[in-house]
């Protein structure tokens, strides 16, 4: 068997990481990784406005063609403790665009400042805002990615838990629904994965979770009741360390009767989709998901 | 949390399955395979024409506005040791239709009979044939259910290791692809699912396998090294003791670098598009294969 050439690409941005190690301080990290964001002109036909949900800062986008009454909730990654409007624009912009709906992207609570469960009750007051203003649940979407990821899907059991009316669906991008990093990739993906390993992940993990358990449902949504989740789309790359965790959470939530769609991207590193500008996988895989939301929130 | 009601179509497959014990004889196990094709009428405007392919008796189906350059080389589940051209016919036309392109089903031989490899030998002929008849690999797709997702699997391995060109990608629904039935959904899903149960399986791959070792990668697929296969669309119920192996097989093809998507298909039974005429799921499930064999086999 021959191995196959790494999409250049990929490579690129492979080689663009290389040369800029994560920094160990965590100010840094967040600055870092908001400049990811600006680095990407925003398309000039984006209009974006900030917003309030219930006190959480958040920020709308709407590209031409979106349909008014259709929304994806949006909850970035940067491991519960980075990660912002800023960082994930471009991203979220184009994942509105391909899916033809205004996005109102969340500015939750980070860690450790707010450790647990402030990230949840942030995004479920999120969705309660949309509620309130008068989306119908059914045309409601909540995505994310890395640690927004998890969170959406820690959003989904809180709200199916209160009893709120169930979003249409969930996308969730390269998700972190195991604090405890248990699974085999944690190791066998390390060697390929520029990105994410498991010793960074305990660490904002321990962060993250304050007092609560690794395994709380809500932290670790791996570990929790999936039952009545709606229909779900997992998108993860091969080569992460989040593979497997993706894997058996999508075997895990179908197990439980959830409709699951999960789509692995050969080659493809930790939220692929955030260097879509200069990554045509990018760009398929938001295009994916955005045919997704639509056929989902179709009603 | 409350139980979701069943979906009432897939309720009086149920009832008719329950009606009706696997009979214990074979040559009666085959005719009520076979019957269960001819109980749905086939659409009249689908053409249907008999074939050999290297000697395997074959046939072709067109439905109107196929794209006479692309092709789906079908292999019909049935444990290897029954099914047939007949038992798979409307489902096989419909998944034509819906993918636009002619398909060619496979009469490969059957176990125990013809014990393994005869079925791997009939499936890499019947590809064969299709490339001296002059189809590009990349407009061919090869499919199955059941026993023939699992020779999907092995045939696409058979092609690589020969040095063959590979197909344009690949279709498993329901897919047998551990013959040692070790998987846990064998007994979780156990009660669930009306129809493939581990003692059966054991039975029909004890038939199959005549010498060879359960674990031997063309008998059993999730034991191979899946790396080089082409995109993979896996489609499963979460009602069948099958769930499992075919969530761990596309995890397995995803970390090799293959682009895999797994669709799990909730309250679905056992290879439920074969009752496609009856279920609205059967038919939105061929609808999403038909979109996937378009979007793969488009070059």
């Amino acid at each position: 068997m021959t191995t196959r050439p790494i999409d250049p690409e990929v490579q690129a941005i492979r080689d663009l990481l290389a040369a800029r190690p994560r920094p160990a301080d965590l100010a840094e990290r967040r600055k870092r990784l908001d400049a990811l964001g600006g680095s990407y002109p925003l398309p000039r036909d984006v209009r974006v406005e900030p917003a309030t949900a219930h006190g959480v800062p958040a920020e709308w986008t709407e590209a031409p063609g979106a349909d008014a009454s259709r929304v994806l909730l949006y909850l970035h990654g940067g491991g519960y403790v980075a990660g912002s409007l800023a960082s994930h624009r471009p991203m979220v912009a184009e994942a509105g665009r391909q899916a033809g709906l205004r996005t109102l992207a969340l500015d939750y609570r980070l860690a450790p400042e707010h450790p647990f469960p402030a990230a949840v009750e942030d995004a479920v007051a999120g969705y309660r805002h949309l509620l309130e203003s008068g989306f119908a649940p059914g045309r409601i979407a909540i995505g994310g990615d890395s640690a927004g990821g998890g969170l959406t899907a820690a959003a989904l059991l809180a709200i199916r838990d209160r009893g709120l009316p169930m979003p249409g669906c969930g996308w969730l991008v390269s998700p972190w629904v195991d604090l405890e990093s248990a699974s085999a990739s944690m190791e066998t993906k390390s060697a390929e994965d520029p990105m994410v390993q498991k010793v960074y992940l305990l660490e904002i993990a321990a962060m993250y979770r304050g007092g609560a358990a690794a395994r709380d449902p809500l932290v670790s949504p791996l570990q929790a009741d999936l039952r009545g989740l709606p229909p779900l789309l997992v998108q993860v790359g091969s080569a992460e360390t989040l593979l497997d965790e993706g894997v058996a959470f999508a075997g895990k939530a179908g197990a439980a009767g959830v409709a699951v769609t999960l789509e692995v991207w050969p080659d493809m590193i930790h939220v692929w989709h955030l260097f879509h500008p200069q990554l045509a996988a990018g760009r398929w895989a938001l295009g994916k998901a955005g045919a997704f939301l639509r056929e989902q929130l179709a009603g």
